[in-house]
């Protein structure tokens, strides 16, 4: 394609995206695509002469449209939000464009540097403790998920423990990590992918709040010593993608401070976000006594997926355990010591210019900008909570603290997950579910870049409607 | 930003791109940008209020292109090609700005079967064995690179003979990995994260063309099996990146399926797409008895970074290491086994869409336009080859078989090495090197989307008289 040819074609996408940013209010939020309806819509050879560019389009709007589920929209209240916001939008167009590769500092040092910069400004806007600046031995990268983050803060907390990136012989088989039982699955997904194995996973159960109970990870860390078994990985999540539960930091890194072996990872990829407001910064009350935390921007920062800020306050255990250079990656800058290398802060070698959407975001708001997207969200999810005190019918499961609100039927689950389908299946709105103590809850998390808060009462009124 | 003013900068940036794509043949190639540069350049604090658009565009000219080395002039023959087009990038555009999530089935169903139909229309292009098809029980999904891919095949590999997604106390630990002494970083980096340690990969010495002995393969895994240890995943490469050398696979194969325990993944990340080319689908010869296969779409295929296919024969294992289902992730589609969900395919749980570059590339291209792209690359190598062997000055390492030519200068290494600095100064070109059998060695990689026959023969003219 011709820079012209891409240029008339380009426009055209851009418009094409405006107005489905104008449009997505209007489709039914879940798609009622049934499975195998794309697939046999679509011919079974590749086309062997390339087709006019039209022809695509129509059937990205005849074909792919119908299939989807609308993330972008207003009434989008599944899950977590999912941010998009034209300036990210844009800075993905830009590294799609410029197209190139991060994974050494010398391949496109501006594409080092400048997400070096951005982590610093993050840290800067949320606070973060000082550990985790270059300048005291730390840093930051972005990953494209909090999975990853996790994934990697684990092998670090295993390197530091054992040499397992050269041998599988050392005593590492009675490694132990911990977190609760409401915390993300790609703990679990990092404890199985590492050869830790799940039954080395200890679940801690919670309390009232759905928080880890501090107490019960030091029974479980003292019964394993007792065993023989050698503790070392507690992640602590602030957020949990459940009920959005907060677990206290404060007591959980005096636990894990109780032995330099263990490595206290804070997964907050919901709900960081929110320590860009000072009124909310106190969910991150304790941070200083993690060894490593990670959030995602991706989710509530108005930053595209994927994005997620990974942050160590010791990066040596994790380029020990996932540093190799091989001859033809060998350059000067690298053995110069003066640069990062970010390919060996992450699983995959190659890197995409990730930094450019972060920059455009953080610039085009501000941080004040973004405090207002986050106290939007916050606002319109403690009033959400009051229409269903006020409602007899409804039961608020749990006060919201941020933007999630967690509500079930007073009648029983039947007829919440009723309501949930029926909501759901008008197409006007789309919410999840999770179980609370054997408790059948809807979700309703607030924080989509264009809801506002017609679009959140027009849903209370639709689930009073059906109730 | 509202859809008026993403509309607006939207056509700005597509103006930027277009424009980038005229000039970046005069840009420096490899960027002259000293460390800190940038960072020097950049404000400590973030923006406390939102800036204009244009002061964004304004540094991004200022700032950030001077600190790029540009993958994609049509004078970058570095490491290896890293195609961007047009329909990739508005590919990718479009998936930002539809901001979906492809997790599950249900968080999108176009996203999912798009997918799945495109690895299909993949595996018919490279006429990929039977073994791979849904119908047959295997699949591809799309992952980020070749190396998570690997990873994942290790961890299929590891859990067809082992129960460690469960425990770490099995005797996995003696488990080993083998691949030859050129094959990719990747491998040893999934070994180590995988927890079976770089002690127990094996690496087998190559022929005089750098492809793996079978006959030391076999060795080696007979020296295993009577050690007591547990042989059970073997990577051969079509296409080391080095040197492009292609691991006998036949051979290999015959090896692999001499031990039931033992799953045979095929990295092709750099050269698989010329199998789309029916001269070249012999590098493909004996991948029926692969398990599993990967090749980069994002290298040599005109689709943008990132963007790899992967397939398996038989998915159980993969799901069975991968998958885990909380709550509030249940839904009927998952229950019903009729959907594919990928976020048990892969290292994350969310995923972008990035199935719909590849549609636009392979609609706009069709089969019989990447074919040219990918003869066009393999003869300008070859044409380039000529010029090398009738210079007496130059040595020619390597007769290429596709598009890396391996060169260097006959007087020694120092020359050659001065040789690849001076040119790499001049702006003018850019390429890397390698160490083959204690030689310091030139890497012409031919097949950026813009090379043209005059860009390479201008980098010859430049060698020819630098030398």
């Amino acid at each position: 394609m011709s820079p012209d040819e891409f240029r008339r074609r380009g426009h055209e996408v851009i418009e094409w995206i405006a107005s489905y940013m104008e449009r997505v209010a209007d489709f039914p939020v879940q798609s009622r695509s049934q499975p195998g309806a794309l697939r046999n819509a679509l011919p079974e050879q590749p086309p062997m002469y390339g087709e006019p560019f039209d022809a695509v389009m129509n059937d990205l709007d005849s074909l792919i449209v119908p299939g989807l589920t609308h993330w972008q929209s207003p009434n989008f209240f599944g899950y977590f939000p999912a941010n998009s916001s034209g300036p990210a939008i844009l800075g993905e167009l830009l590294s799609a464009g410029l197209g190139v590769q991060g994974m050494l500092w010398s391949t496109s040092p501006a594409c080092t540097e400048l997400e070096t910069h951005m982590m610093d400004w993050v840290a800067r806007m949320l606070e973060l403790p000082q550990k985790f600046h270059p300048n005291n031995g730390g840093g930051g990268v972005i990953q494209d998920t909090a999975s990853s983050a996790t994934l990697c803060a684990l092998l670090a907390a295993r390197e530091r423990v054992t040499a397992k990136h050269e041998s599988g012989d050392d005593p590492a088989s009675n490694l132990v990590a911990y977190c609760s039982n409401q915390a993300h699955s790609s703990i679990e997904k990092a404890v199985r992918i590492a050869g830790i194995g799940e039954n080395n996973l200890r679940m801690i159960d919670v309390d009232d709040t759905y928080a880890m109970r501090p107490d019960l990870l030091e029974q479980a860390i003292a019964r394993d010593r007792h065993a023989g078994n050698v503790p070392f990985f507690v992640c602590a999540t602030i957020g949990t993608t459940s009920s959005n539960a907060f677990d206290p930091l404060p007591a959980i890194g005096q636990v894990a401070a109780s032995d330099e072996h263990i490595w206290l990872h804070v997964d907050a990829a919901m709900s960081g976000t929110a320590a860009v407001c000072p009124e909310f910064r106190h969910i991150h009350n304790g941070l200083a006594l993690a060894d490593s935390y990670c959030f995602n921007p991706h989710k509530w920062m108005l930053t595209n997926f994927d994005c997620d800020c990974f942050f160590v306050a010791d990066t040596l255990n994790l380029t020990k355990s996932l540093s190799i250079l091989p001859e033809y990656l060998r350059n000067k800058a690298t053995e110069s010591g003066a640069v990062i290398d970010y390919r060996d802060w992450q699983i995959p070698l190659g890197r995409r210019f990730r930094a450019l959407k972060l920059w455009m975001v953080i610039r085009h708001y501000g941080v004040h900008g973004i405090q207002q997207h986050v106290r939007h969200s916050v606002s319109l999810a403690k009033e959400f909570a009051e229409w269903v005190k006020a409602d007899p019918r409804f039961e608020l499961v749990i006060q919201p603290e941020l933007n999630l609100v967690c509500f079930c039927l007073r009648i029983g689950d039947d007829a919440t997950r009723q309501l949930l389908n029926a909501a759901n299946a008008s197409g006007k709105v789309f919410l999840t579910h999770t179980v609370l103590r054997d408790r059948f809850v809807l979700r309703m998390a607030i924080g989509a870049t264009m809801t506002e808060h017609h679009h959140v009462k027009r849903c209370w009124s639709l689930l009073q409607e059906l109730a």
